[in-house]
């Protein structure tokens, strides 16, 4: 076999980077689970139809096929690999509903996959953390306001650069563009979605083109667009524009109560962007992004929103709101600008040295005794000279070397300094036990 | 949108499995880490031809495409889904040989796919936990006797039945058979992995079918397959078959030395067991396979042994040795038989009932100071009565309800008992703080 090369857009972490991964992804975990979400696993799988039920997404699917299965179309019971987490989610709520308890409130930290062209911050494999609430029938409103602050408090605890999450509210932009008498609003948001991408000239062209708008309808769109405050005041700012329409009024008050709950609890997390706007189709209230302070030109890193009409059947509708942390990609962003680093390379905290390899035994017994009071331990590999255990520790990171003997000492490698010990009582310091995580120095 | 219906062969646990998995899933992982193995994730494609090497398992592998891509054949770079995590492993051993420190110790826990019919404990979509231990040019012996430990230690504190991990040595076999004349060995260890299933008659037709085995050689090749002992007896009892071979006695010496190892740290853990083959060629010395006592019908929830020849280039070899559990097959298992419980169905451990949708923010003020101290906390979604307010956390089984006023109030809803308590240094009993696992009562 010739050596193997990687495949682009399917990033590997080496296992220094993995432990961070692990560090960053139980932290949000923690968070979730402090705030009632129940864990969830949906398979990778859905079947196309599915998946493709947004036209807007298709071209991102992978599609599977068994290697011996005869050849295959596109039939029914095609499957596709999941591109997001909420609609499986939202299949898994119509698939159970009648044996889960509502409101839902559910985590999901999973890979998905998408047939995008890769690029910086952008994979086609990828791990997210989201975390959504949903209902039967109705969904209180003060959902949407919780969303940020769960995302604030699980990315707040981490030696991350801080977020701004941006926040806007659909119904704020359909009853203005309403308001100014543009007949097709979903036009109009894909269009101003695209505002820091391609600046408001071209959004403007869009917004005549595909939306149906006149230069001055345009015009306006633009100008609620502008608007941003980290307050209230935005709703001012846009009542200035002097735009009447009963879901403006709705969607104006939903959003002021999200951002004044938010200064309360959290005070400078939030701010209202008009501009922000989603791709996908199925928001309906309160949308959600997020930047990464100093890795803006990236996008956001954690996005989501409320949508009433995901999961519904004839009879049964589900209205939730969710908001996904994309951990590959803010990992994939720190990682490439050596923004975080880890104290060592493997979990070992201790390396008992082997004298001979007849002492394994005893120092397999070693070992066990200080795993059982937590500490990790690895036993050398061989009874080399040892100086080249030492140096086996050193290469890896591992702090102490343990010296069997009568009676046993240990020494920090870092500072040369040796005790005598004994594995039934000793202890590392605690900022030793595990391998710590830092942010850049 | 009709109600959706579940994908035969990729399972979904409800929320309360899906917590008991990740209670296994971290025990499995924080003893990985006491052993000192550092974690990785490989990605869950890897080109077609690498899957294809070994021509078994061809069968089983899941072929993606995008789904806008052009018809695509077996082109040389389509991608397939991982079916284990060894081939990744070795694959991500040749990609990064210059970046790792060797002998290098991983774990690997990620979902793999196989395209096999779906039946009791096999699915098509699985979750596994391996460790390996890989090496550059030479891997010592000692680790093919470490791996069943670290697999006891990590499955022995769940609430599981006993394990028993069965082991052979390829080198018995070969040895084994090249003594008594059978000119194809693996033929031969293809024949005797179906024993269990096919029983001695017809394995014996198979050896000599497959193998050219003569009647006698047949018959030896069975007589070695009965032998059983947890204990170095079973080294004896080879020899009382009278066959000479140098490789034969080199692998019962590591076999002995793997079960007298066992038996000093973990008496009763492990049985040689001659007949154990394993279906895959690439092992070449230890193999294992485990079966949890009362789910022997349901074969190996735990397998894995040493290869020597899986990575390497024309200038390079890294041997290694590994043991993979599986863990969506040993608790579909479980859970078929409700063998496991846990205590509530979700990770809240106190509702803060709400007085009036007013008193939102003072309420998510109580809960934002129990969550600091590590108490999963839910707020109330709507200002009910307190006795929907109650039944909400009954119904998840929340034990604890947090009544606001002067004084606070917290009610164990499972005794009754209400007394007053203060959300900066309210504690609940231990054993409520998290939900419990147990198995069967």
């Amino acid at each position: 076999m010739t050596r193997p090369t990687p495949i682009s857009g399917f990033p590997e972490w080496m296992p220094p980077q993995r432990m961070i991964e692990q560090y960053v992804v139980d932290r949000i975990r923690n968070t979730f689970e402090l705030y009632g979400f129940a864990p969830l696993e949906t398979r990778a799988v859905e079947p196309l139809d599915q998946l493709l039920r947004k036209g807007e997404t298709s071209k991102e699917v992978y599609v599977l096929r068994r290697l011996q299965a005869e050849a295959e179309g596109a039939d029914d019971d095609a499957l596709g690999l999941h591109f997001d987490l909420t609609v499986p989610f939202a299949r898994f709520i119509l698939e159970n509903s009648g044996k889960l308890q509502f409101p839902f409130r559910r985590y999901q930290i999973q890979k998905v996959w998408r047939g995008e062209r890769p690029q910086e911050g952008r994979y086609r494999e990828f791990l997210q953390a989201d975390i959504d609430v949903v209902d039967r029938d109705t969904l209180p409103f003060h959902y949407e306001a919780e969303m940020p602050l769960v995302v604030a408090d699980a990315l707040g605890g981490l030696p991350i650069p801080p977020i701004r999450i941006q926040v806007n509210n659909r119904k704020v932009c359909e009853g203005f563009y309403r308001g100014v008498g543009i007949t097709d609003p979903e036009a109009a948001l894909r269009a101003v979605d695209k505002l820091d991408k391609i600046g408001p000239d071209r959004v403007a062209e869009l917004l005549m083109e595909t939306a149906g708008a006149s230069q001055a309808q345009a015009k306006a769109a633009l100008a609620l667009a502008e608007i941003s405050a980290g307050d209230a005041s935005f709703a001012d700012a846009v009542r200035a524009l002097g735009v009447e329409d009963p879901l403006l009024d709705e969607g104006l008050a939903e959003l002021v109560r999200v951002v004044e709950t938010a200064n309360e609890h959290a005070p400078g997390l939030l701010v209202a962007d008009l501009k922000i706007a989603r791709g996908l189709d199925y928001y309906t209230g309160t949308v959600y992004e997020t930047q990464l302070r100093g890795y803006e030109r990236f996008g956001s890193i954690c996005s989501g929103g409320r949508y009433d009409n995901l999961a519904s059947t004839g009879t049964e509708r589900y209205p939730g709101v969710g908001i996904s942390i994309g951990v590959s990609r803010m990992l994939g962003l720190l990682f490439g600008a050596n923004a975080l680093t880890i104290s060592r390379q493997v979990p070992t905290c201790v390396l008992v040295a082997l004298p001979a390899e007849e002492d394994r035994l005893a120092c397999e017994r070693i070992a066990r005794a200080l795993r059982r009071r937590g500490i990790a331990t690895e036993v050398a590999p061989a009874a080399a000279k040892y100086g080249k255990q030492i140096r086996y520790a050193e290469r890896r990171g591992i702090p102490y070397v343990w010296f069997p003997g009568q009676p046993d000492e240990v020494k920090d490698i870092r500072s040369g300094d040796q005790v005598e010990a004994d594995a039934a009582s000793w202890q590392p310091p605690a900022e030793d036990l595990r391998p710590v995580v830092s942010g850049a120095s």
